[in-house]
């Protein structure tokens, strides 16, 4: 099958995962984030539940998660820019019976995804608060991707705990410096955090990047603190233990 | 000076602090986690500050406190045996004009402390969730000490805000399993989370022991998460970082 690529697209490759997919430096190409939060995620391992990946951007995290299980993954993206860069992802890989993009506003899923019925949802959502000065630039398709301006956060855990089935579970990468937000607003929503890990970029430094786990009605309380994940060594390569999470490896030191 | 111990009693030395300090190991010693307190919390140089070490046990924060402050440091326990206890090493050691003490429910000190008038709170409360089950058990001082019986955390959180300054700041030790009941709670009472660090007792392992620093009306958000601490390295031993905290050395190697 032949696939159109736009102007400023390329293709990369998920290697581990054996997926070529459509990225574009001016619109979207994923990052980091989604590698993380493909590999922190816990997906059931039987067939029978709803894995749904919101802002699902150009499919990376959706795409990821083919590996890990045999649900299919509905990717649920608000930019049609980026939906169909993912849907030719899709066409190009084979992966229909495996995962689908929808173009759709997170809080507009009533009537099309059914209330209380996912399992797992996966979100790497717009990230950076939006200054009102900000507001003032053009809203193009980088600051839709990377500012809460479609899509606040509270907003967001709404949506996820209105989806998520009692008991579901939900994870989401983001920022430590929201972090009491994220917890204050997530509670709002019945959503508890049961299980966070803080990436560093590097030994010793503050931690830029938080994985975090919730449980719709879980119990209060009970937060695990999973050990910190370090990206870069003194030498400025990766750590051992992000190549087993980028590249499924141990280490051989 | 001649001081007397009391029965199951004896003096333990603070090295760093040249400090002679009196334990018990029926009523309550010292952990770890008053060292990490004492360690994490920023004091201020300058002499004009008022620091108040909350749920002081036997005072051992109140003592390590004294080598990073010249401001007198005042220690408020309920329990009268460890206020008596801390109060003896406080004579032992000739530290009249750099440390205090003083009976009291930290609920109740309307009147004692002035209201919005404090720099710096520091605080090891107790931390065990009291199950129902628990309450029937005998009261005894190590069960006061070491569970939430006397000290609820959100009273707990609601007098250190009301003692504070606005922009005045407290540090606390805690568990990470209860971090959202504390970052929900502080809010609630105008405590920003502002600085994180998350302690493990070995590298790979769950975190265990979690320090957080609060800033009366502190703006919302922005919390930093520091580099994961590790207690113990592969061998058994303590890593470098951890003689740094206790020693105040640096490692050899």
């Amino acid at each position: 099958m032949k696939i159109e690529l736009k102007e400023g697209e390329r293709i990369d490759r998920l290697e581990r995962e054996g997926i070529s997919i459509i990225q574009s430096s001016q619109v979207f190409s994923f990052s980091l984030d989604a590698v993380l939060l493909a590999d922190f995620a816990s997906l059931p391992r039987t067939k029978k539940g709803v894995v749904v990946d919101l802002c699902s951007g150009n499919g990376a995290v959706a795409f990821l998660l083919t590996a890990k299980t045999k649900n299919k993954i509905l990717g649920v993206e608000l930019q049609s820019a980026l939906v169909d860069m993912a849907k030719r992802t899709v066409a190009m890989n084979n992966l229909e019976e495996k995962v689908s993009f929808l173009q759709a506003d997170v809080r507009e899923l009533k009537g099309v995804i059914a209330k209380d019925s996912v399992d797992v949802i996966t979100c790497n959502p717009p990230y950076f608060k939006v200054a009102k000065k900000n507001l003032t630039n053009k809203l193009d398709s980088y600051t839709l991707a990377r500012h809460e301006v479609a899509l606040p956060l509270e907003e967001l855990l709404e949506a996820m705990s209105g989806l998520l089935k009692m008991k579901g579970k939900a994870y989401m990468v983001h920022r430590p410096d929201r972090m009491a937000d994220i917890i204050i607003l997530a509670r709002k929503y019945r959503l508890e955090p049961k299980r966070v890990q803080f990436v560093s970029p590097k030994k010793g430094k503050e931690s830029n990047i938080m994985l975090i786990e919730f449980i719709k009605d879980g119990g209060l309380g009970g937060m695990r603190i999973l050990p910190e994940l370090v990206v870069f060594d003194e030498q400025g390569d990766y750590t051992s233990e992000l190549k087993q999470v980028l590249f499924g490896e141990a280490d051989d030191e």
